[in-house]
């Protein structure tokens, strides 16, 4: 196999030996798997590989097809076209996962773009329905709406009945986002939250200051969630109106979570996301599918905040 | 009846017509209610009384006696002994409140400390249950643990099987928290995070610089409720250990809630809470029983910090 593996903060592919599964695991031929901003730190050195997953191959995502399965296994067989999340290891020809961090792909479902679905939509789910309760008729505010997981809240939002206001930097982001299902867009900067308006659930990619702006916009009972820090851990916060508005602020990351709670998380994205992939209420964003041999070029792409959507890297394995 | 009423930033006792109850109204003759920041605030002028609520009698708590009953009254008759939240009008010998918003009183509590429970109480049980779902085994903080909110949260994580370290100004205070169920105490000031240890959840009712400490001493996936900003309404906010640790902020206050969500809390006390108080697992605590006559020492002996648990006015109603 093949695998992009980390030395002395670059990208380099090398030549692996294939494993073998054992146990409940299958090693999946690799067709699509995402860049996330998780893998770029990882490379830079600050953000280590969770335990118990490769510590120098990145990569958080997958679409393929099993190969193999462990004894284990009960019901995946070689020959399913599956996607899920791992702990690290995905940027790679093939991936030793486990069979419940995987869920069925529907059948007409780009292979390879499907390999930007789990980590995104995963998050952005999670984010909206499991922590933040989103139901319909609210009003959710996406900061960073074009990117992977700003891409897959519009999406969720629309799908479940909600409205959405987005940010983004640059007009055409938001123009691209409102044919995902955007309602509002405001370009981000000068924003005032008299632009925003007032909304129920904030997913928040920026952090930093940004979470002023959340507080002032949350109608009484807004649940904020912080998916990503793009711009900076550090924040004040007004107590006062979190306690007089009864706000919530989660934090969250997928990454770290233990694997019986990636095994949840993939568990509801089967159940509650996967289906609407299959009747096209929800889709993919794609920005530039990238050959694994080519990963840095996938890698600058990532770091340069031009992409919306996601940039995906093609495996070898399953696509056409 | 006799009310305590606000004139020019101070308290003065007035005879005021006492009202008929209409519709699902119940008329309660006061035996105790307690004296709340809150009270204090709006007796400042700094947060004006609830829609729907005397603007000018504070007072969010009490126990006594039903006298009448409005036609559309249901399970409430003349003579049951009761005890309730309301948004205002308290500090009274009588008050007009509505049948959901009052829980029938066990016979072994004394009537007039009884005054004292349910604003704290529901406070505490909404903060460590139904916000932050406490679980047996985990560990509480509390910060101000002799406040009434302190004293009755210390009891309730008690009561579920959680553990509990709390802090307070003086020792003193910690001591007497010790005989109510509180496991460790830690003298506030100079406190480090390190006498404080590990907790899974937060009842903060200082808020300010306390917030940096909440977030340290987290578990992964901890849970700090905001229930008072005696420290300061501003923080800094540590947002990368909130998203890596997964933690959630929540703010929360009993006084502005509509009186639909003021009744949702108070059935969830009588259901979950007052057993607990029938058989002695829960205890009201209080520092001084004050006539309502004496309304204006009452309040001062709030604001001077210096009291362990409750200060309850005796409305003339019911006690002995």
């Amino acid at each position: 196999m093949k695998a992009l593996v980390i030395a002395e903060g670059a990208l380099r592919l090398e030549d692996r030996e294939t494993p073998a599964p054992a146990a409940d695991q299958v090693l999946v031929e690799v067709a699509g798997t995402g860049v996330n901003r998780a893998d770029l730190l990882q490379v830079g050195g600050r953000y280590p590989a969770p335990p118990g997953w490769p510590k120098d191959v990145p990569g958080l995502e997958l679409s393929g097809t099993v190969v193999a399965a462990g004894p284990g296994v009960r019901w995946l067989s070689p020959g399913d076209r599956v996607f899920g999340i791992v702990g690290g290891g995905a940027h790679a020809s093939h991936v030793l996962t486990t069979e419940n961090l995987c869920t069925l792909m529907p059948d007409d479902l780009d292979p390879i773009a499907a390999g930007g679905i789990p980590e995104v939509f995963i998050t952005a789910h999670d984010a909206l329905v499991t922590i933040a309760g989103l139901k319909p008729g609210e009003r959710v505010l996406v900061h960073g709406v074009g990117s992977g997981v700003g891409t897959a809240a519009v999406q969720i939002a629309r799908a479940m009945g909600a409205t959405s206001v987005g940010t983004a930097r640059t007009p055409d982001k938001l123009e691209k986002a409102k044919e995902l299902g955007l309602d509002e867009g405001v370009v981000a900067g000068g924003e005032s939250t008299d632009a925003i308006g007032e909304v129920d659930v904030v997913v928040d990619l920026i952090g930093g200051d940004y979470l002023s702006i959340d507080v002032e916009v949350c109608r009484p009972k807004g649940r904020i969630v912080i998916v990503g820090l793009l711009g900076g851990a550090g924040s004040e916060l007004n107590l006062g109106a979190v306690m007089q508005k009864r706000l919530s602020i989660r934090g969250t990351v997928l990454r770290s979570r233990p694997d019986h709670e990636k095994a949840a998380a993939v568990a509801a994205f089967g159940a509650q996301l996967v289906p609407l992939f299959a009747d096209g209420r929800l889709q993919p964003v794609v920005d530039k599918i990238v050959p694994l041999e080519q990963g840095q070029e996938a890698y600058d792409l990532v770091a340069s905040n031009a992409t919306f959507g996601k940039v995906v890297l093609s495996g070898g394995g399953g696509g056409s």
